[in-house]
């Protein structure tokens, strides 16, 4: 069975309660569940942590066992170049995805540290960004 | 019935030609046909010009009354704000996407002046990027 | 008899379609009806095309023989040396316009490869700008 | 009646005297004779100062009152955000004019903090950009 | 007794006519009024001047006897090396302040000149900026 | 009753100790209860930790009980922008503050990712700054 | 035979007529036969387009067959990444001339996005360019 | 009896797993044996987090009590500045060091916000460089 | 008898009391009556002004009829691009000055837009920097 | 009888040793006796040397006298404004060679200083650059 | 019996003369005394120029028999492409060594040319940095 | 007797010869003379060499016993970190000068790396640029 984590960066815990505009009002709690009750035979798990070493952790920990990782690593994928180094350090393909279309927002927004690390990046369908990465492992 | 055009720009008429390395060595036309046969109840179209013009021709011949139009611009993604403006012309929604991962790429290819009218962008699944930005519509 | 070619550039055959909050409604084709109505005393034609060669072989046809063109090159107003060349070489004078002003849009379209080599840059006035160009031609 | 300012920056007061490869050898005041007596149906006023403070006191005393100010400021477009403010915050519109074709002179000519506040920009025409900005009032 | 200067630069004047949406709709004259009646035990003193060597001949005048300086310098800000000569040359503090958050306006007023003379820099509390740059005085 | 917290980031658990050529050689605990037998009206409170994410947790937690947050997150400000989301996502009013003037030191603490989302900014006098962001509160 | 293609990029019809102190007063088809007279034992051939699609399409239609190119793409040169991917996906070697010695011209012509691609790159010879890189494939 | 401490940042833990290419296939582990062996005149320990407050509370614990500290930050050298004051702050000298040669990496990896506030910067020896740097403290 | 200029932009007049580190203590007044009394051939001015304008407006006055101008603009010399432009307008060779070696001082003071249009550039020589100026009329 | 000189620049004495990847391994003696035996109708010369000022110093010798001059800087190409200012101040014509494609190369190596003065510019054609750049002068 | 040459750029000569805050004032020559009374093993030997071409040629002289090279480039370090190429072309490893933190020092210090083609990097410990650079090769 | 050394760099032993547009058309040695006999009262030698060693040999040899030296390091001047570092070294003060005005050259002329370590600079008097550094040593 295939396994698959999501995995939330920073802020992503607010999801439905910050920015709506940008963001939509769905918890992601909630969309999970949709998620999970869509892909049934997907071992799909969440984590979300705002702690930039605590996602290096989990990258450590499910990186060389995993068939997938869907990372939404919010604002540290301007800015952390050790989450980058984690992606280029495990063996299970990572795919980079964002909520909004990121090139409609701030300059600092357009660029990645992670992208090179990546196997593919999708960005800008709203939540649907999870699902269509999900779908990129099946 | 859902009609979704294909359009891709310079060069991609030589896919399984060209530096086979990066593009992989399948043509377009045999996944095209493999594509079409997965999606049967959507109206799939497909086109292709190494010109400038004519990627703007057709983004405004079809840019009113498709669904959505798949978009691998090629080399103009980089350089041609020509398509950018056609793409905020038109009301049909438009997916960017690369079949390499760009940013493993020269500097230059890193920075697209469609992404930010685009309604998302996908890249870096080899020929998989068409079928997912496919599922984007549905 | 006085021959003022008016040479549109990209996306502006969608003129009155297109982002009205910006270029407004009428359509290329009205307007230029009442500019002729204005000047009839002048020679005065008109043609649009989305490929940056289709505007160079205009510039190179019309560039010895008429008394000035007014020429908005939409985008690659901001991206072709090649326009810009084919004005440095021709010998009749070229103003450039600009129906919006472009100052107050993105900061790519700040930079103008053409300025250089016209005689003189009117931008701002909406359709007024090409009034304002044939003026200067008087 | 409509009431029109022409207004201009450091140096113009030179105009004949100075640099007469780039502007010509006509004074200011000859020029301005001229155009009055050809817009006879405008209250047409003619202010010089080299001082910023000058040129901003000006724009606020006649900013909520004229129909229109055409501005040449000479050095101070590249320099002086508090002129593009006093712009900004008066009603009168602005046009933005130039002698000379700026963007074939220094580097730092190329750019404007003025433009992006006022109405339109015209430049390169020689003293004829005066004639075409009263023009853009009509 | 402490006295304490308040000096405005270029289009304060204006406080209460101008961009609104930016400055509230109080004229500062109005705003200082209440200022002088809340710290009565102070020499509060008021100057406004659009010239930038205005600015700078007050800050000599009263730059060696002042207990303090509240300067907004407006525009001058992000272009006057001058301004910040004056306040590196006199022996009264100076405080910077904005009424504005700078930062959230364009990217020119990110960069202030005075700010390394300054004692201390506050911005974006509406003309309550005003207030605790006295605050700090005291 | 009021609420306002204190949020110190990195490094500033040495305050008193660490650089005092700087920061002076009080430490911030002795300096808070001399803020609070001044506000004795107002529940302030107080956290520091050296973790970015610990910062983002703790203005989610408060972000959307509290009247004000007074946030010196020490060299966080120039290069998270993971903080900055956070506060642009809580909808208490963040007031940025800085010990020391940010503006005479490093090029690189002449940037703040946070100034743009906060009410306002304070910096350069001591540890007065917090007690100038209370005040901005009342 | 040897097989070689001469490929003119924008405004090299012009040649002979266009900027005479930079190209010279000889046009490319007198120079061509001149050429062609030279090396009877090549199969030599000529073709010129505005176009920067008709370059493309023409490298992909000779460039699986032909021994050499040499390429003087104008002001394409620094502009097109689309023919930069068209050299690098043939098989037949490109060349890159210019007539001018580009680099004692615009800062913008000193770059060239084709030359990383190319065989090798000769410049500054006039007309004689051609003839050298003739010489290079033999 | 002197005491040095390694510290480790994020990805380190990986050693001997990750990118052997450039890391070697030693685990740190191993490695520190070694080394504790060679120098048994010295009290050495070993501590690695992949959270950049936890090197900074580590800074901050031993940082007035031992006698150098050998740092390894991984990204976070290109990154925090946060952990570029913490060196400052303490008193016990710091020795950069890195496995690679930083230089023959990407360009990112080339500035260190932390060489500034070290004693010394030693790279590119492999895991030799953490024995050079003991070496400088003796 | 020759007639010469001495300059003198914003901050001059508080020679002998500003910044003594860099400027030395002697008022410009008693250096320009040594220096008149060294040079009793030459008629001898002096002019100081804190306003851009005033400047320009100097120049003007004496720029068609003097030997020469000896400009210490101070701050200006980084910023007024309407003072270089009044020194190209004018006649009058104008010799740029600076008492202190502005290349030891901040970044910003390296770049003059005067330079260009002067005759020559003495700078770093303290007070003797005038003298020099005065030595090259001779 | 027409004198040309191949002047070689630093490390070229090491080509047939020196990574050979790059430069081939033929050493320059030898393909300089290959070319001798081809052109024996020309007094050809070589000199080469690890310094600039020995480079500099053949140029000024040869420099009046030769009919041309064939230079591979090697590295001074892109760091040599001293070499660069001798071909221009010597009258015998130079043309610039590299065996290499710099542009395939280190970024640094794609500027040349000596471009702009030389007749024209050879690269990337291996040692055969060298007999390119003869036939020039013929 | 290991080969190890130590190869000093400009101006270290003066070593002990000049700048003694920055690098001590022990002459070289002493220091290297007591280097080689350290290590009787190794045939340590000593060379110092202040000219860019003869330290290439020692390096090329014994970059292909001596065990290694510690290099002390001095400024040459931040300017000379044509060392780095000569320590490219050799098989003697070179280590890059510093005696003061570059990285404290100007800006154009920062950067190294040499780094990239050297074995690792020691800088910052005084004379200590040969020390440590000769025990890297043991 | 006051010692005073006259240093040029590269290609000034061809003044005289080489584009005189610039330079004028005295050689140096018949300028030297003329100074020679207007300063008889000092003892004035003079120094070129192409070679930028052979440059900072002569500055250490006469750098602590002369009491000043005139230096025109000819275009070494934009690209010598280590004549900057000898300047900084020896004791005896250094006067930069130029016989053109830079600023009217090339943008990469208008940056010098010696200015910051020279007691002066002086550029654009032509050959009396020597002439007013001898007099700045009087």
């Amino acid at each position: 069975m295939k396994k698959i984590l999501i995995l939330n960066g920073p802020n992503l815990n607010l999801l439905g309660v910050r920015e709506k505009g940008i963001y939509g009002n769905q918890s992601f709690e909630e969309y999970f569940e949709t998620l999970k009750s869509q892909y049934t035979k997907i071992d799909l798990t969440y984590f979300q942590d705002n702690n930039e070493g605590a996602i290096i952790d989990k990258l450590h920990e499910v990186g060389f066992a995993y068939t997938g990782i869907v990372l939404n690593a919010g604002a540290y994928t301007h800015t952390s170049i050790a989450i980058a180094d984690a992606i280029a350090a495990i063996t299970t393909p990572v795919v980079e995805i964002h909520i909004s279309n990121v090139h409609q927002r701030e300059e600092f927004r357009h660029h990645s540290y992670l992208s090179k690390n990546c196997k593919g990046v999708i960005l800008g369908f709203g939540l649907d960004s999870y699902r269509l990465a999900i779908e990129s492992f099946l």
